[in-house]
């Protein structure tokens, strides 16, 4: 996993939800294509998704609840999960989380 | 002011500091220098620098005191303040602040 993303633009503004539980930067790459780089603080959320998503976990520990899944998977540091696109996951952090999350 | 920052590194891991009150990703320029990207959620913190700064608002309200300065100043997006290495100052976040932080 490389420590940082290259030959970028990041935007000034950051997005905020659930309260400030979660805080993200967006991250704008050569082709147009979108990232974000963000933090959630310990709660449990439910996220939607518009396109399919790469989450990958830089820090922290979270528990993650696929749409239609009975299981509940935990992620680390250096892992990652993927979501469909018009879906939604259930997560619940429990030491607050840093990732990076991949569009498309 | 330019709403994004071009050309950068975005460094995944998060700095996360004063029990989250604070939190940005660090950017990095092509010539090495840093800037980050941050928010401040409602507090009264006090920061010291190592490196002078120059905090731009992007979002938000914060009143702030310098070192030494008797007066509060209030700063909202659009503005900024510089603040002298090896100093610090007093901020009180009165809307969840949205900054670029540029450093040297």
């Amino acid at each position: 996993m490389s420590a940082q993303i290259d030959q970028v633009s990041v935007v000034k503004k950051a997005n905020i939800y659930f309260d400030g539980k979660c805080v993200s930067h967006t991250v704008v790459l050569a082709d147009g294509s979108k990232k974000s780089v963000g933090v959630i603080f310990p709660s449990s959320l439910t996220f939607n998704t518009g396109a399919p998503e790469i989450m990958e976990i830089v820090g922290g520990v979270c528990k993650v609840r696929l749409d239609g899944a009975s299981e509940w998977q935990t992620y680390g540091a250096g892992t990652e999960f993927k979501v469909a696109g018009n879906s939604k996951f259930d997560i619940e952090t429990v030491e607050t989380l840093e990732y990076v999350c991949h569009f498309g």
